[in-house]
């Protein structure tokens, strides 16, 4: 962390409690799996009510958070490569998103559900995140469609949300096992759907059918899944309380 | 500025060279102002068009930026007035774009017209800015309208852009002046006309004539201007150099 007489030391106001417990299966954009629930446990003094007065007008919000898993020491360079193209080509750090970038800091609208008190602490519930748990907030802002929406925008090779790459499957075992977790998590066969249609694989992996049986972390479960000729199978969906406590 | 041990010292990228000189006259979100222009002077190392390739692709960037105007030690509180609701009514620091806000943080989205180099200095040329010149900018990145914009967000009470506020016209002094200076600024009067029509003045003002004559810098020229019965009207546009040297 640099502290030079030019930088800003800025306070997080609040820690993201998120389904996402690591990088694999995390989105890579916001919205593009809307059962993906968490929220901020506020920090003091922004713990209160009133700090969210008028919220309830807004639907949306923006999160200004540090992208925490990428090393605070990382090399920063001005050019990256974006696993929207392959991971093959390289573009400028400012013409991406890329964690790997000044400062670490990301930017992620969201759907908000209002504020509520969860384990005793004041939170903000959220859904449709990409964001893994555990991960700083520095601001949360409206959003406004009229101001936030310049009706001509263009975004060239990035201008149409990524295809659902994978059909999801759930083997019986799995489908029994959602069944009996459903009243912890509703919307769990929703959410492991939504995740995997991903492909969370690397990007050279797109498009084809491996061997592997993949493991990934959904709030406190443990999915494992294969791809198939036609997309993937789920083949298990396990509790594994103690390892991620979200 | 705080530095305990929770906080992350941020750096940096470029300092913002805008239009506007001063918070009066300033719009209160990007967009308002197609003519309002500048650049980002960029720091090193980022000052490479490496570090922008590929942005061609795209219109419009977000800019995370610090309002430096306001004071680091002013004392933030969960409630703030925003002048849209005319200055009189609080509202939540989260549910508001008042730049009173944990880490002074903003953000903007404008358009981008590509890098240059601009008295020696690698730059981003910019428009439709809202934001003072001198204001640290953080991070660029490009802005991508399937992810930026959820197709079913609402804004409550500040669910349109305002209305334009003024009618403006030009004193016949004040339009002689602004042909004389067209060949530095070709776009001045669409400038002057698209600030005033925000209608600068505190929200308390608003719908009002006054018999005040107002003061105004944009780039290094000085704009006088009042209101009358059907809008206000520019008085005078002379050039101030020295003052602001942008």
């Amino acid at each position: 962390m640099s502290s030079n007489d030019n930088s800003f030391a800025l306070e997080p106001v609040g820690t993201l409690r998120s389904c996402f417990g690591q990088k694999f299966g995390t989105p890579r954009q916001p919205g593009l799996c809307p059962h993906a629930t968490g929220h901020i446990e506020m920090h003091s003094p922004w713990d209160t009510p009133d700090a969210f007065r008028g919220l309830e007008a807004f639907t949306h919000v923006w999160l200004t958070v540090i992208f925490h898993q990428v090393p605070h020491d990382a090399p920063l360079r001005p050019l990256v490569r974006p696993p929207r193209l392959g991971g093959n080509q390289r573009v400028g750090v400012f013409a991406c998103r890329s964690p790997f970038r000044p400062g670490r800091i990301g930017l992620s609208v969201v759907r908000h559900h209002g504020w509520d008190y969860l384990d005793g602490k004041f939170c903000l519930r959220l859904s449709g995140l990409d964001l893994i748990d555990g991960t700083p907030v520095l601001d949360i802002r409206p959003y406004l469609p009229w101001s936030d929406t310049p009706a001509d925008a263009r975004a060239g090779w990035a201008d149409a949300a990524p295809d659902s790459y994978l059909e999801v499957a759930f083997s019986a075992l799995a489908r029994e096992q959602v069944t009996e977790l459903s009243h912890h998590h509703p919307d769990l066969e929703a959410l492991i759907s939504e995740v995997l249609a991903q492909d969370p694989r690397p990007g050279y992996r797109r498009g084809q059918a491996d061997e592997r049986t993949y493991g990934m972390r959904l709030h406190d479960l443990e999915i494992h899944w294969r791809t198939t000729a036609k997309g993937c199978i789920v083949e298990s969906v396990t509790s594994n309380k103690g390892v991620t406590p979200y």
